[in-house]
């Protein structure tokens, strides 16, 4: 556990320096929006999503900028997707990684256009020549961005989540629901790592289903810390899905089968990575960490 | 005038079963999400920004089946932006195009994620390979839509328009604004067609030249219907700038200067297509059609 924190903790400051040199700001007038946009994205978290980005990207022998780039990208879309998410029209959360939410710090119009802003921008960065030298890269990046966080990922899990309130979903549904939610951003972070690479086809699909099960055991101790953790401790207001009524893995499955399901996925995960050799280990280290995390 | 309208009225049909076909529903639990995409996309409107990146696609020979895509896209990107200005954290309108507004037909939450989705499936159709076979073309697409419709461009300028209520702009800053928030996508309709045609660089500068005065002479005309137009010929609310104490070029200029200043961009919009023959001739009646329009 402690080389992966370790290895979380570098990637996580590699990445910051991405994001500070790709979201600039200027003495403009309009200073305020790249400030809420700086705020939310600049503010901590594990970073596991460019992390699975820099490992995959590694596999290949990727040049480590150009995999800090996409992996930038990939957090952007991340932060807007909490912005929007934490709303007062959407999950009404004031609290973030333990601070304020972008609504909260600045006020509603802000929060909306700084998550219009991260999105924007991550698909402006993969498209950059910077990224690849070859457009075929960049612009395959940006179809299967578009893909994970768009109406059959993201967006579309979000508005199934707002739908689930109070409604009673069973353990297909849920799994539906977070595979869009979460697990698609999941699996297009350790994909681009391969499109980046110019793979082969079966060591993308590795890396896919590898994500696969990693989505959903991240998911269920999502659900976990939800019940068990408190606010301090996991940086986000807990006890949540309970008030909401949300149908969630833990509801389904009870605490003790939703452990045990987690560790089941995480093993799985990594048993999809034997065509690699030990260059895969941050990636399998990485399951391990997903399961015994505690925020 | 005739001439021009039906040009737009052929081209509007033709986006709209392009954007039909690039926003399908399907019977998913989460279609709520594809009926407000669709509710707010398929709703009519003068389709101006696809007209102008079907026109100067045409200068080049571009077909039209990936005119249309790109077309498509832009009209995405205008549909999301009105979608969250509407909303009522920003501007609060209830009406647009002599509807409901999407968070009023819907609900916030639902409003927010369809325009989400729209923004993501815009750079989603730019990077499918159906929109150019080269990938540098479609890198391009995205790079530059990306640049106009994010920070330095339209999201900016509504951050601007935000922080401006109620303060005394000067016109370099109204005109600024106004060409970051409304401008940029302007602009990048033309030069999408170019883009697609891969032109030279001196036609690419001339669709540019005339995209920005045009999106000025735009935007003046926009001004003089609030002020001079009633809301059930204009299909928004009027009379909203005086409301807000928002600084605008009928503000600044008055009403007759405001008016003379529109002709004039426009003649000068249209001097910019000398190096086109008759084939620019839909681009030029498009610039006298948006300083006479009534709506």
């Amino acid at each position: 556990m402690t080389k992966i924190k370790a290895a979380l903790a570098e990637n996580a400051r590699n990445v910051d320096v991405m994001l500070d040199a790709l979201l600039p700001i200027h003495d403009d007038p309009e200073c305020r929006l790249m400030e809420a946009v700086r705020y939310s994205c600049l503010s901590g978290g594990k970073r596991i999503r460019p992390f699975l980005v820099t490992a995959s990207a590694e596999l290949f022998g990727v040049d480590e900028e150009r995999a800090l780039r996409v992996a930038a990208a990939v957090e952007m879309v991340h932060c807007y997707s909490l912005i929007h998410d934490d709303l007062p029209a959407m999950d009404n959360d004031d609290i973030r990684r333990g601070m304020s939410t972008c609504h909260v710090k600045f006020d509603e119009a802000t929060a909306i256009l700084a998550g219009d802003a991260l999105l924007t921008r991550a698909f402006g960065v993969l498209s950059e020549s910077a990224t690849h030298d070859d457009a075929k890269v960049r612009s395959d990046l940006v179809c299967e961005l578009a893909q994970a966080a768009g109406r059959e990922g993201m967006v579309g899990g979000q508005m199934l989540d707002l739908l689930a309130e109070h409604q009673e979903l069973a353990m297909a549904e849920v799994t539906r629901l977070q595979r869009m939610k979460t697990g698609a951003l999941i699996a297009f972070s350790c994909v681009a790592g391969a499109i980046l690479g110019k793979s082969s086809t079966s060591a993308r699909h590795a890396l896919h289903n590898y994500a696969h099960d990693l989505g959903l055991a991240f998911q269920i101790v999502d659900d976990l810390l939800d019940v068990e953790g408190e606010t301090a401790e996991v940086g986000k207001k807990t006890g949540k899905d309970k008030e909401a009524g949300k149908a969630t893995f833990v509801s389904l499955l009870g605490v003790e089968r939703a452990h045990a399901q987690s560790e089941m996925l995480a093993e799985q995960a990594a048993n999809h990575l034997e065509i690699f050799a030990e260059t895969a280990d941050p990636l399998r280290d990485l399951a391990r960490f997903v399961v015994n995390r505690r925020s």
